[in-house]
C-alpha cells in the first residue's frame, strides 16, 4: 500500500499514519520528495483493510498494490481449472455451448427445447425456473415445479442442465435438480447470496453485473471461493453503456483480460449482451476468436410466443447453422465444439 | 403501446401484428405513412407485456407510451405521501435528518453515536448490522447484537432506528429491532428481497442502484407496493459515472423528477455519493434545496477508526455545525429541521 | 413522429400541436386511447426538426419514427460501399490491415516502420503528425514535416497512408500529402471540421467518440456525406465505460449493428481499445470473426521508446505473427487478408 | 511517480526501469517487498511524460503522485480567481446571472430577450451564433450577422455578451464583438481550438464535455493557460449516463471538487443539464447552495417557436420569479444577485 501525504502535511500527521501501519502489523518506509511524501506499508495490504487511511489528517490518496482477490487470482495457480459439470468439462480443449430458453415454459416446450439444442450440438441446457423481471407485472417462472422439467429433460437427452439462483432459501432444491447454479448480473453483488453457494459442492456460473467492473466480478467470485466452492465458471454478458442499438454492450477484451488475471473459465452470454437474435451469430463468432470457453445462448422452437427474451433467441435451425458456422473458428484456435 | 413496421414489411406481418394485439384484448389502429406503417395499440398495455412484439417478423420497434409503474405513480395518486417512521412524520413540512455511523461497531460507540446525532438535531439514528462488502475479507457486521444495540440506544434517545436488510431470512429479526428497513443500492433488484418486504408493515427506504435509472428505480418501489407494502421512502444515493473524484456522482435533479412522476418522499444520502466527509456539507445544502424530504449522513466519533466508511463520515462537531448550516436552508423553502 | 400528450392535455392544447405539423407541412393522425390521446405526424419528420415539440403545453413525449440519417442509411442504398484509398479496396472481400506507429517521430523510424508493415502484410501505412495530446506538455506531433515522411515512406514502399486531421485549416496540406484523412474520437462531433471535410475528394476514416452513440457515429458521418464527401469509412475504436482494466471498451457488436444500418465500410482499431498490446491478438482475431472490413493497429519498431502509446504498440515481429493468426479467420468468412 | 514491478520482474527489468527514470533527470528510490518491487521516481513527473513506463518489460502499473495541472491548481495559486468580464466580476461574493436564448434567432427577438433578462437580474447576455448540432439539417445559428446583434444589444442594456467558438478561424471575429467566448461540451478536447485560445485577451467559458472526469475539464483549461489566456471560467453542464429523465446529469459535487482543486471560477449550466424548463428551478436553487460562482440559463421570450432548445428555455417571467427565489439562497451563503 502506498500513501501519498498532502503537500501540507505535518510531522504529527505524517508520524500518525505510521503508527497505524505499525500497529496493524506491517513495516513502513517513508520516502520524501519535493512535493510530497509518500509512505509505503510493507508487508499483507488485508491487515490495513480496516483502517480507513483515507480518513486521517494529512493523507491525500492511498494506492493499493496487490490484488485484491486471491484465490480466483494467476498468482496463487497459474494452471487453467477445468470444471466438471454434469460429465462436461468446462475450461479445457473445448468450447461448451449452453442452450435453450430463456424461461422454462412447459414440460413439453422444454422437453423439445432440449432435443433439439442436444441434436445440433450443445452439450449443456438452460432454462430459467426462477426469473428476475424489473416489473412485478410481468410473469416470475414456474419455480420447483420447472425444475423438475429440467431434470427430466436432462434424463432424456443426457445434457446436464443450468438453471438460475435468486433466493438463498432455494439454494437446497436448486441442487437436488441442476448441475450449474447460475447467478444472475443483478445478484452478482448479492453478497448473502455468494456465501451461501460456498457450503455446496456444484459448479456455479456467475454473470458479471450490468455496470460491474472485471476486478468486482473477481472480488464476487472470491466470496464464493472464500466460503468454501472453488468450482466457479465466470460470464461476461454484456455491460451497461450509453450504446441502445444493443441490449446491452459486449464486453469481449474481458475474455484476455479474465484469463490473464484469473485461472476460471471464461463463458460468453451473446443473447443478452446484444439483445436481437440477428446480431447473435456475428458475436457469437467473435466470441470463439477471442478465446472463450464457452457460450450460453437462447434458443427458443417459437421466440414470438416466448414468455421471455423472444427478441433475442434463435430458432432451432439458425442455432444450427450457427454451431456449424463456429466449428471451424474453434478449429482455428485449435479447439473443439 | 405503438409498434413501427419495417419499410420492408409484408402484409402479412402486419395482418400476424394485429392480430397478436386483438388475441391480447386490446384495440388496434393503423396508420400507413409513407415510410413506415405505425401500429398502435389501445388499451391496457399490461397485457401485452409477456407478448415479445420485437420479436416478431417485420417489427422495426416497440415504443411503450404508459408509464410501467402505477402504484408509485402520480397518476394514481396525486398526493404526496408522508410516512410515519417510529413517530416521525418523513414526506412533509419537516426535513428529516437520518445520522450515524456506517456500522454499528459496539455497544458503547452507538449509545454515544445516537446521543451525539440526537443532541444536534438528527431525528433518526442509522448504523449497518448487516454489511454489503465487496471484499469477503472485509469487516461483515454484527448482525443480531449490532440490532440489539440499536434497540437500546433507541429507548435511550427516543430516536426511531434505520438498519440494513440483505437477506429475505432476517426480514423478521430486523422488524422486531428497527424502525425503517433500508435496501441497499445492490439491492435494488434483488426481486426476491423486494416480494418479501410486502409481507411487513414497516416503512422501507430504498436505494437507487449504482447505475439505475429513476425508472429503474421506482419499477423496485412497484415490487413492495404490489406485494402489499404502501410504506416506501426513495433514496438517491449516488451513480456511478466516469467521475472517480468523488466516490458516486449524486443526481439531485432526480429530485425533482421523481415528485414529479411518484407521490413518495425522497432522501439524499450525501455520504455515500461524495465519499469525502469535506463534500458532505455543500452537497447537503443543495440537497435541502434542491427540495429533499430528509438527509441520511453518516456521522462517526471518530473517523479516523471506524470499521467502515471512515473516509466519509462528519465528526460530531461538524454535524452539529451542517445542521445549523442547513436550517436557513429549509427556512427558505418553507420547511424546518 | 408520435407525439404522446399528457393525460391532463386540454383539447386547445391538442389543437395546438395539430397545427403546428400541419402549418410545417405534414399530415396529422388522431388516436384518443383511454390513458392519452397521441398525435401521428405522417410525411417528412425533417420539416419538423426546427420546431420543439416538446416544449408546447400538454406534450408528454415526442418519439421519432424515422431514422435521422439518409444518405449514409441503407434504406436509401443497400449496396455496400467499397471505397478506393490509394487503390486500395476498403468494404469488399479483402480484410484491409492498416498499420504504423502512433506519431511519426523521425523520417528513419517512420521509413523503417513502413517497411515493416508492409513486408508483414498491412496494406496501409498509420502514422499521426497532428497529435491530440489531453496534456498541453505531452509531445504534439511533428506537423507538416511528419506529413512530408509519410508521403516519403508512401514513395519507398506503395503504402498508401493515413493521418489525423484536428484543425480545418490543415484540410488542404493534409490533402497534398495523405490518401485517407482520419477524425480522431475527440473531434466526432467538431461539426465545422466535418463539413470541412465535404468540400474534398478524399477518404475520411470516422471514428468513433469516447461516449458516442452508433446513431451519433451515423449522423456525423452524415455531416460529411451531406457536404458532399462520401467515401466515408466508420471506426470502432472503443467506448468509455467503468473499466478500467482495459483503456476503452472495444464494442464488437458494433460491426452488425453498423451493417445493418449503413452502406458504409467499418474498421476495427484494436490498440486504442485495449491500451495493451497483450490483449490486442485477441481481440483482433474476434473483430475479423464479427465481420469487420479491416484493422487499424498501433506497430513501433521501440516500443519502450515510443513518444506516444508505447503500451499499446505491437513490436514488428508480434505484428507479422498476427497477420499470420489473422489469416485462416479470414478464410473461415470467405475473405482474404 | 510510482512503478510498481511485476511479481515475476527480472532485476535486468528492474534495472532497465530505473536507468530510464534517470536518463530523464529524476532520482529512484526502490523498494522490495515480499510480493512486489516498487520504483520511485522522485522529481519532476513531467519529464517522465514522454517514457512509455507501462509498455517496459515487467512493469505492472505506474501510479502518477502528482496532480497533471500546475497552472489552473490551487498549488500553484490558492486565492480564488476573480475574472473582469465586461465590467462584471465573477467569482467573487456576486453570484453572476447569464441568461439569453439558446441560439440568435433575429435582431428583434435577441433585443427584447436582452432588455428582459436585464429587468429581470441577469448580468450577462447569452445567445448563440454559431451552433453545433448534431444533424446537419438542422438550423446552424446566424454566424457573424448574429454576434452583431448580440453586440448591439450589449450597446443598449449595457450588458455584456457571450457566444460560443466553434472553429478557430472565427476567433478574431468573435473577439470583436463579445465580452466571454464559450467553449461548448463538445470542443472540451478540441485542443488545436484550445491551444488557440491562448493568444486573445478575452474570458473563456470552459465547458466540461458530455463524459469528462474532472481531471480533464482541468487539463483542457490547462491547455488554455499554458498557451497564455489565464481568464477561464469553467462550467459543469451536466454529464452522460444512463439516466435519460433528464438531458443530462447535473454534477453538483463538481463544485466543491473543482473548488478544492482549482482557483477558478464555477458556474452551472441547468438549463443544458437537466432539459426541461421545469426542472430548471430547483436545481438553480441547488446550484446556488452548492457554492457556484454563477448560472447560464436559457430564457426564451416564446419557447414553443424557439429555433432549438425550446423545452428547456424559461419564459422571462419565470425566470424573473426564479432569480427572486434565488436571492434568498445567495444571501444564506452570504452572496448576493
Amino acid at each position: 500500500m502506498i500513501i501519498v501525504m498532502k503537500k501540507s502535511a505535518t510531522e504529527d500527521e505524517i508520524n500518525n499514519v505510521l503508527q497505524k501501519i505499525k500497529d496493524a502489523g506491517l513495516a513502513v518506509h517513508v520516502s520524501k520528495g519535493k512535493e510530497r511524501t509518500i509512505v509505503g506499508a510493507i508487508g499483507d495490504e488485508a491487515l490495513l483493510g480496516s483502517i480507513p487511511l483515507k480518513a486521517i489528517g494529512g493523507v491525500e490518496k492511498v494506492m493499493p498494490i496487490l490484488k485484491p482477490y486471491k484465490l480466483v487470482g494467476r498468482e496463487l495457480k497459474n494452471t487453467d481449472t477445468i470444471i466438471d459439470a454434469g460429465g462436461v468439462k468446462i475450461g479445457g480443449n473445448e468450447v461448451v455451448v449452453m442452450a435453450g430458453p430463456c424461461s422454462v415454459e412447459s414440460r413439453e416446450s422444454i422437453l423439445e427445447s432440449a432435443r433439439n439444442v442436444s441434436a445440433s450440438g450443445a452439450r449443456i441446457l438452460r432454462g430459467g425456473a426462477f426469473k428476475p423481471r424489473t416489473s412485478p407485472y410481468s410473469f416470475q417462472g414456474l419455480g420447483v415445479e420447472g425444475l423438475k422439467y429440467m431434470a427430466e429433460a436432462r434424463k432424456e437427452t443426457g445434457l446436464p442442465v443450468i438453471s438460475e439462483l435468486m433466493d438463498p432459501r432455494d439454494l437446497d432444491v436448486l441442487c437436488e435438480y441442476v448441475d450449474i447454479i447460475q447467478i444472475g448480473a443483478r445478484n452478482m453483488q448479492n453478497f448473502r447470496l455468494l456465501k451461501e453457494l460456498g457450503r455446496v459442492d456444484k459448479p456455479v456460473l456467475l454473470k458479471r453485473g450490468l455496470s460491474a467492473t472485471i476486478k468486482e466480478l473477481l472480488m464476487s467470485a472470491e466470496y464464493i471461493a472464500a466460503n468454501g466452492n472453488d468450482k466457479i465458471i465466470l460470464c461476461e454478458r454484456g455491460i451497461r453503456t450509453f450504446e441502445t442499438a444493443t441490449r446491452n454492450t459486449l464486453d469481449l477484451s474481458a475474455v484476455p483480460v479474465l484469463k490473464a488475471e484469473s485461472h476460471l473459465p471464461v463463458i460468453i452470454d451473446p443473447s443478452h449482451a446484444v439483445g436481437f437474435w440477428q446480431y447473435v451469430g456475428p458475436v457469437s463468432r467473435a466470441a470463439i476468436a477471442v478465446g472463450a470457453d464457452g457460450l450460453l445462448i437462447e434458443v427458443h422452437p417459437d421466440p414470438e410466443n416466448a414468455f421471455s427474451d423472444g427478441a433475442q433467441s434463435l430458432k432451432p435451425g439458425k442455432f444450427a447453422s450457427l454451431i456449424e458456422e463456429l466449428r471451424p473458428i474453434a478449429a482455428v484456435l485449435g479447439k473443439t465444439i
